[in-house]
């Protein structure tokens, strides 16, 4: 057998680029191989991010995931002086009156982890943000049609932010180059090859008395073997583990980003005294789930929604965004708030998907019969890769600790399945 | 709207009967309509169960399920005087040396509640099953090949048993048409109707910033609306539920039947000794999860296995049993244990789907938005049908506490998403 490797990865997305860097790191003279069916490496959801940061969780396993990645990527743009475009600019959540009383009781649980928070009362928000800029109560007709909220207070997250999810994932792939790991594009992986150990060549073979393992990768150019073949296809794993009966434990459900770059409302991106950049936060309005990130390069913002019932699971190739979403979902609660952004329209948009672990928003990091399974990142992908390519890397070892970013460690099963200890996230606004 | 109710079940299978029953005993006066896209009750998965019941379980949410259920059926044969064919002719786990030793740590926890056990010496079994059924010790160079292990000891579950799947459906629809709930049959429903609490007349409704609720049901026969819709629909409920972004938590996976009825092992049907039935027990192999199942009124019995590993998780509307999986998986252990089934060919064989909650094999009983879901019954749909069912009609009461036959009282949110409590399995051989 010509193909055969020490570790096959399935998946150049930010996944599966941070998994292979960090196996490859701790085993120099492994032969790795990673699969993409692109013609270049993070060309799907990974690109579609919005490339978000934050540490603000009260749930263990998610602060350590993201916090732990958040300081390998200032260490990589500080340090190593490769940009990541990370700007801790702060996350913003704009509370009504109800929500306060929600943060204050979660307030307290959170600063001995460091996890850094600003208050700002309603007088700073708009005489930083502007009146013009910032309605903190809504009260015309269609406001109240909408019961919409006023606004009490800003929470902002120091620690939090906003970063080039391809420039993360270029980084990977670059130190992965240097390291001589070689990436093969244009190969869909078709299935995964699972034999008996020990082959008796009988028909329908392994059959359910044989013990079994994953040995391999079948792709458009030819079977693949390897000791270790693991999974980071994010919104694809079901369509590569159904057929094995392993389950990934995840929904597959679309989310869209629309780009509003018009003059009218770079003054708002400009906020100052806020952060040393000089930008307004990543900034979360009170209902709907409704957010704006500021994207500087693209003079601009980023403006999306965390929608959930009727909302379907649903798996498309290549799903595309609704303008009427936009209209009719987006920007009545986005333009009482701020009412710069009534008449935008979007300049640029488009969609990808999240995979998302419905239990608890997680990663599923687990191994079955000689294959790792790194899924349901859950729309976090980018603020969780670092440390998710440890957690795996330290798994394919048969290590029961990872060592993430900063020296702290994690039990691997802590994210796995049948010992899963994810203690559920209460700081949801 | 004349198509109004106070409750629509969608799925006249074992559940949905089970709760529509228990909600209605509750509620005399109340209207409800049972949705079934058959042309008769329990024609689907229930139809194809091999019915069996047992109460041998550590975890408590199995051992509360199962149990009492096993009594309300009791009571329904024994004090009703309905027929649910019903006979604890117990289970027999055939165990190797190693498997015994899982077993006696196992042992300890179960009697306090009432699960009771028998033990079977290597002789014992011999003796009652008979030298020529029963090979303790397979070392033909076939069961060398397959590293089959001797048996060791048989361990009996004693309130175990087989049960009619379609005569328990029966009790619950003679009883439903007694308390004048009508079952609508031939009538599929398509989707759910998810709505704005207070509709605006806008494209796109609901839209994420309004309050949104479940009103009913859309079927081939038109809309039709309700306080309260519940779905249980089993391996069906992805289709009604991705839809709307709802997760059942179940993945579905092919479970087959093979039919063995030949002269031949009758007498191995009727063994003596080991219940008051004067029939074999439903019996589990030591490996692969091959069982054979006494069916005393097909004069043999039904066998199959618990395929994991390789048996896709996959939905078809008409799952197909494969000859080739019982004469090259099943057959091999099966003859190398009990000889007289080497020459036997499947009478009849069917297949159905288990809708398996893959954290923790239980079912997922939950409120959303005014919607019911009950699904997740992982192959154990006819021995928790009842207590499923008495859960489900508290959760549509918003009640904290349902009452299970015999007076235990269950937290519901234990079976549950958000709240979930079920502690993991240990009696799994």
């Amino acid at each position: 057998m010509t193909d055969s490797y020490d570790l096959i990865v399935i998946g150049a997305g930010i996944i599966g680029l941070s998994c292979a860097y960090h196996w490859k790191l701790d085993h120099p003279d492994a032969k790795i191989l990673v699969l993409e069916k692109a013609d270049r490496a993070a060309s799907g959801d990974t690109s579609k991010s919005v490339g978000a940061v934050r540490n603000t969780f009260t749930s263990e396993v998610n602060f350590l995931l993201a916090n732990s990645s958040i300081d390998f990527y200032s260490h990589v743009q500080r340090d190593l002086k490769f940009d990541l475009d990370l700007q801790l600019v702060g996350y913003l959540w704009l509370l009504t009156e109800k929500q306060h009383e929600i943060f204050s009781a979660l307030e307290k649980s959170m600063p001995g982890k460091g996890i850094g928070f600003k208050m700002w009362g309603k007088e700073d928000l708009q005489d930083m943000i502007g009146r013009s800029s910032l309605t903190l109560d809504p009260n015309d007709a269609e406001a109240k049609r909408m019961r919409l909220e006023g606004i009490s207070m800003g929470v902002q997250g120091v620690k939090c932010g906003t970063i080039g999810p391809e420039l993360v994932a270029e980084f990977y792939k670059k130190e992965l180059e240097r390291l001589g790991v070689k990436i093969l594009f244009n190969t869909k992986a078709t299935s995964l090859i699972l034999e008996p150990a020990k082959s008796l060549g009988l028909p329908g073979e392994p059959l359910i008395w044989q013990d079994k393992k994953i040995k391999g990768v079948r792709t458009g150019r030819g079977e693949m073997f390897a000791k270790t073949t693991l999974v980071a296809v994010g919104r694809w794993s079901n369509q590569l583990l159904d057929g094995l009966g392993i389950d990934s434990h995840i929904k597959t459900k679309k989310r869209q980003v629309f780009q509003v770059d018009s003059p009218e409302i770079v003054s708002l991106l400009h906020t100052q005294g806020f952060n040393e950049h000089g930008l307004l936060h990543f900034t979360i309005l009170p209902q709907g789930g409704v957010y704006i990130r500021p994207a500087r390069t693209a003079k601009g913002f980023w403006v999306g929604a965390a929608d959930d019932l009727g909302r379907p699971f649903a798996f498309e190739e290549n799903p595309q965004p609704e303008i009427d979403y936009f209209n009719f979902s987006i920007l009545p609660i986005l333009s009482r708030y701020f009412p710069r952004f009534s008449s935008q329209r979007p300049g640029k948009m488009w969609a990808g998907e999240y995979d998302i672990n419905t239990f608890d928003a997680n990663p599923c990091i687990f191994e079955k019969n000689g294959l790792i399974v790194v899924a349901g990142l859950s729309g976090s992908g980018i603020m969780k890769a670092d440390s998710t390519g440890r957690i795996a890397s330290a798994l394919i070892d048969r290590k029961k600790h990872a060592t993430l970013y900063g020296g702290m460690k994690m039990k691997v099963s802590r994210v796995g399945i049948s010992e899963r200890e994810v203690d559920p996230e209460r700081f949801i606004i």
